[in-house]
């Protein structure tokens, strides 16, 4: 196989950006992903790989439950300032205020729209893991077109 | 959950299209698929949605192999020839002239890019597998920017 053709050919694949985010006890993480899709109607799940050196990882490892806040088209800022690890400072997550959900992770108060999920199975093949979940809660604050990550000329893939 | 919510926020992950095929001696199947994101980058692994129910998922589980076409921007009439069933005549598939690549499916003249896959893990759990493949084989024809779904007006998720 052709190294460059292979790098070239997963980058055409497309994607959103999403903030997911875990917490155990006191501990919450959350970084961007975009490795994330709808997997099944009934039940209603979703697949997301994460990389399995991450603390958001470790956390879900931990919790089984996660938060995907989806990103709006204008939030590219957001999404860039969850490249970094983790940081809590009273109700704020690496500089944006957030609740906790449920049993998931933070929620974002500047997130268009969230889902939550409980963890159903994980595939440990390679360096990203493939965590698939049931969506068990479900929450649209605006209507606001979601992020392409085309648009922001990143690439996370190939 | 308030089903409304769950359907409206599932519809903002955003996706590519794409035409999956696999071929099991002489049967070949292709159908479009939207559930697809990279895995890993090491090895190059892929995980796809595919209908459970569906003519192309039976060939893959006999085969354990598959291609994924990557559509282009303009190529919206292309995914929509493989919403239907399989049809082979000659060297066409759903009226659209093919090459079988060499462990995957149909190859489809038209497609700019493509790459064939492995699978390696399937997890069966909704009415989708959550299939897992390594990327064995790639190849650019040419440079095309790669389909929104979102542009299509159509969705599948939610």
């Amino acid at each position: 196989m052709d190294a460059e053709a292979k790098k070239k050919v997963l980058r055409m694949i497309n994607y959103g950006l999403y903030v997911l985010s875990a917490k155990q006890d006191a501990q919450v993480a959350a970084a961007t992903v975009n490795w994330l899709s709808q997997a099944s109607f009934n039940p209603p799940l979703v697949m997301v790989g994460l990389k399995k050196d991450s603390q958001t990882y470790q956390v879900v490892l931990k919790s089984m439950h996660f938060t995907v806040n989806v990103l709006g088209k204008e939030q590219k800022n957001i999404a860039q300032d969850f490249f970094k690890p983790s940081t809590v400072e009273g109700s704020k997550i690496n500089g944006h205020a957030f609740a906790p959900s449920g049993s998931g992770g933070a929620v974002l108060d500047e997130a268009p729209s969230w889902f939550e999920c409980k963890v159903t199975d994980i595939i440990d093949r390679g360096d990203h893991a493939v965590v698939v979940a049931e969506v068990i809660e479900a929450k649209v604050i605006r209507d606001e077109p979601p992020m392409f990550m085309r648009d922001t000329g990143w690439f996370y893939g190939g």
